[in-house]
């Protein structure tokens, strides 16, 4: 194990976390807070950490190996998780550590499950905070490090399999530094184009701004307690449309801007996936029609519900825990479905589940072939033995961690769809579940031991499972 | 496809069937009961079907590949379902045929959900039906004809595994027969035995053949309202232990009867099945002390509750859905678990938890020392890749079959629990679920679309899921 490049890498991490928060520092300042100097005093101890672990340790070997890449990324994301809970704890806007944790390490993960009763008693710096985290964490704080300094050779490909969401994660350029420049630039572009839309939609900048960042990251933060239910119809439109375009593989928009027309229309993840939203939304619309008062406003609202839950950015402009159980369940099982690989979202990923389904076919004709050959394709090409093997591997933890969670979760002795809707909810990076989870409350109330569970299970969603199961096996530490 | 031989089978399966039903024709006649007419009715139009079938059709080939033998496997059930809900439709005991479809289903598939408000007004040979039906789906009947019964050469082992539980099912002895007959011998002789212990504990003889058969099958059907909290202590416990017996490997009784004692001890699956039940009755024992007067009286329900989940019998002493959450999510995951493989017991097997398990210890190894060759061992025998195939094919099947019936369970409206736990209870063959479905209610509530996915998902629980899958597949009818 190099340790020495893993501390080189925290320290990085630290550096950047330091940056980062003189943001919200500033934020504060121009409009006169108090909660800013906590920014800026958070900001120097993440400076102080870095540059010590950057002074101090002068690693030997710059490789990193499929084992580092894990450790390195895990412990990353625990380091800037802690890092960013210390401005919200010091400025007293969340008294208890562990609920300043909760909340930082859910702005990262870009899940949204909140511990604050009212976020419009927050100072805005806190709720710029909030937000940047979901953007930051969105498409990887180290894949944002790799695009800006040449951190080694040749392990770099190791920490952005680990730190991007999906299978089959590629590079869109031969070089890990260029693909790492071009992914935040994309999204960069798209940021501020939804940022645009919603000015010209007469939305105030703080909160166009905020909203830009939490739709980005999938995240889901807002700056109202009711979400985005009082919001104009334009605005929530704005939000559905970019947060179902903040959900697609980028590897598509990649294609779009080289104008490789052909291959973008090939990629079948983003077809079934739009197709999943659309299916979602009419049958819900027509579920809840009744309970409001014209077709469009059922409309919209199971539409923005539907992209909201299935890119897993968990904003809401209605309380879903209030509609029938049809579409509750649907909504539970988009919970799980989750975005396209190679985006901002979370969940299970549209493509796991089509070569899953392509997977039952091919047995199906083996079955009744038994002599047949044949190797499951997708956008014509096949997919390879390893991407499928890791897809197994993949739920089988899923399963176990899930089980795990809700049996520990269950010993507090709340009911099983808030205790299941919350493991839910956070494993897959969604936000709010259902029952006293559910988008019209907040997760302050459960214990701080379900409140771990529900951190590393927050962690663990957003890399992926394996990266934080590494972390706690021993195998992992051994010489 | 081989239909003539399919045919043939079936005429087989009906004319078995026609005989089993002179049993509760006997137990009728023994008590004058009415309803015995309708068994001898059933039993006339069981025979004719079934000479009808095979008077009329001569196969040219005997062979029967794979995929044949899943078809007869789908199709002899679901046959033997439809004359077995015959009776209890003729004598009035369940007015609707959907409903004794259901009942006939739930008995074969040894699930023993039932429709019927109260057991206590059936006439007794519907009663002793209905436990047959679980002694005879236990070890299945296409083993129980071909122990007797030359079918075919070539097909046969096609036929057991498609219709015996669990991966990894083998042959105990060389030739299928022998085997299927062993099977039966054991099966026959474990059920004298808790007969005699039931007996001794002073239970009428008529409950006791009934109990003991219910037992056998891990099936769940009683003879009294509240199940099995009204019989005495010592009847209990004798049905803990006999449930807990017919959930292990009969593999391991096989090399017991042959005094192959180390071969029997190294059957890890039997060890982490008993881990886990005496886990898990600890730990409900200790979360339902203060509902009960006495630490054993606790323990009792505890562990009976526990073994009738695990082993999905599904008889019950105490009504569990009034228990503390923590207890009621233990059970529900016991749900999944189910028993041994090569046991009459339900659910996904521990066996198949044991290979997940040590597919992720593999993976970690795997990703710390990327070099490495291993296999997944089990009793020290190298698990063929063909076994955890299998397995990833039956956990996605087993997925997708329960999200759908899920979604068409919740388009009636019912509460997410309710509907959660009846297609686990039905999809693991346990019987009882949560809430409306829980063991002091039945079944009968659902619409008739609900009840015929639920009675898929009996039948697909039963059969491993891929026999059911294929019967539905357009391509398993192509030529």
């Amino acid at each position: 194990m190099n340790f020495a490049m893993i501390f080189v890498v925290l320290g990085w991490v630290s550096c950047f976390n330091a940056v980062f928060m003189l943001l919200p520092a500033f934020v504060g300042i121009f409009y006169s807070e108090n909660a800013a100097y906590s920014f800026l005093y958070a900001s120097l101890i993440s400076l102080v950490v870095g540059m010590l672990l950057l002074l101090l340790i002068k690693p030997k070997k710059k490789t990193l190996y499929s084992r580092e890449g894990f450790v390195i990324v895990s412990l990353s994301w625990i380091v800037m998780s802690l890092l960013g809970a210390l401005p919200l704890y010091l400025c007293g806007a969340i008294p208890e550590f562990i609920n300043a944790v909760f909340e930082s390490v859910s702005g990262f993960t870009t899940t949204g499950a909140s511990i604050i009763p009212s976020v419009e008693a927050l100072p805005r710096c806190c709720l710029f905070w909030r937000s940047f985290t979901h953007w930051i964490g969105g498409m990887g704080v180290l894949v944002f490090i790799m695009a800006f300094l040449p951190l080694s050779g040749a392990g770099n490909m190791n920490l952005m399999k680990a730190e991007s969401p999906g299978p089959m994660v590629g590079k869109l350029v031969p070089r890990v530094k260029s693909t790492a420049f071009l992914l935040y630039a994309m999204y960069f572009g798209l940021t501020v184009l939804e940022f645009l839309c919603l000015i010209i939609a007469k939305m105030p900048v703080f909160e166009a701004v905020n909203t830009a960042f939490a739709t980005a990251g999938t995240g889901g933060f807002g700056f109202l307690n009711d979400s985005m239910a009082s919001v104009s119809p334009a605005v929530q439109i704005i939000i559905t449309v970019f947060m179902i375009l903040f959900g697609v593989n980028f590897s598509a928009y990649f294609l779009l801007i080289y104008r490789r027309w052909r291959d973008a229309v090939r990629i079948s993840e983003v077809w079934v996936y739009l197709g999943i939203i659309a299916a979602a939304s009419i049958a819900i619309t027509i579920n809840i029609r009744s309970m409001y008062d014209s077709a469009g406003e059922a409309a919209l609202n199971a539409s923005f519900t539907v992209g909201s839950i299935i890119t897993t950015t968990g904003f809401s402009t209605a309380d879903f825990n209030e509609w029938p159980e049809f579409s509750r369940t649907i909504l539970m099982m988009l919970m799980f479905v989750g975005a396209c690989a190679g985006s901002t979202g979370g969940g299970i990923k549209v493509s796991r589940l089509i070569i899953m389904f392509k997977t039952i076919l091919k047995e199906i004709r083996i079955q009744i072939h038994p002599k047949l050959v044949k190797k499951i394709k997708m956008d014509g090409h096949a997919v390879a033995h390893e991407t499928v093997r890791s897809l197994n591997i993949y739920l089988i933890v899923y399963i176990f961690i899930f089980s795990a969670s809700l049996l520990i979760l269950s010993a507090e002795g709340h009911d099983f769809i808030t205790n299941f809707s919350s493991v839910a909810a956070t494993l897959n990076n969604i936000g709010p579940g259902l029952e006293l989870a559910g988008p019209s409350q907040n997760f302050a109330f459960f214990s701080v031991p379900s409140k771990i569970v529900l951190i590393f299970d927050m962690l663990a969603g957003r890399l992926e499972l394996f990266p934080m199961l590494l972390l706690f096996s021993p195998a992992t530490w051994k010489k």
